[in-house]
């Protein structure tokens, strides 16, 4: 076994990830949030996926993913073609950002206090 | 998009992760608390990870590696070999699954009340 040496200066960090799931599946995540937080900010599909260096398709997929486990519409196409017109959110996708960021930093308190107080 | 269908009935549920890291990696998570009270229950690092369905040679690398990132022992080898003799908890092992058990329970105290107030 290691010999034991001097441990004070050690610093614990208690970490961790949230997630929000329905019984069909993942819903919210911190990947599904950055790309809805990108359709926000670029209003387009593409440019949230370039930006995220993923995939349209994969996009397309996540955004879906949202709609068909919560039976509401996260975010909205506008005319002009799959990829030609805009997209922007839905109040639906802003209260999704607003309520897991929320969730996040209380989490985020609750693991700093945590890891504040943590000794072995 | 998915057509919007009726949502009240929607369960949402939060959840999470957590585990404890030094600035050398992991030090405890699900799977090494688990370790720890097997060893704890057993006596015995072989039997505790035969009860995992894990090698030997893994349950040491674990605790290998919780004593190495934390210059701490966890577990402590009794006479008889390696595979032979004993092995038991230390206080810091103890200490270490009381502390992570108690965080543990205070996060799911954490998303279950989130889950409850979580609505889209």
């Amino acid at each position: 076994m290691a010999k034991k040496k001097d441990s004070s200066k050690i610093k614990y960090q208690v970490q961790g990830r949230i997630w929000v799931e329905t019984p069909e599946g993942a819903l919210l995540g911190n990947g599904r949030i950055e790309l809805l937080m990108n359709v926000q900010k670029y209003g387009s599909i593409t440019k949230a996926a370039k930006a995220m260096k993923m995939s349209y398709r994969q996009a397309w997929e996540l955004i879906e993913s949202m709609n068909s486990h919560s039976n509401k519409i996260f975010v909205v196409s506008h005319a002009g073609g799959k990829h030609g017109g805009g997209a922007s959110l839905t109040e639906t996708g802003e209260e999704a950002i607003r309520k897991f960021l929320d969730i996040k930093r209380k989490f985020e308190k609750f693991i700093a206090a945590e890891s504040k107080k943590f000794k072995l």
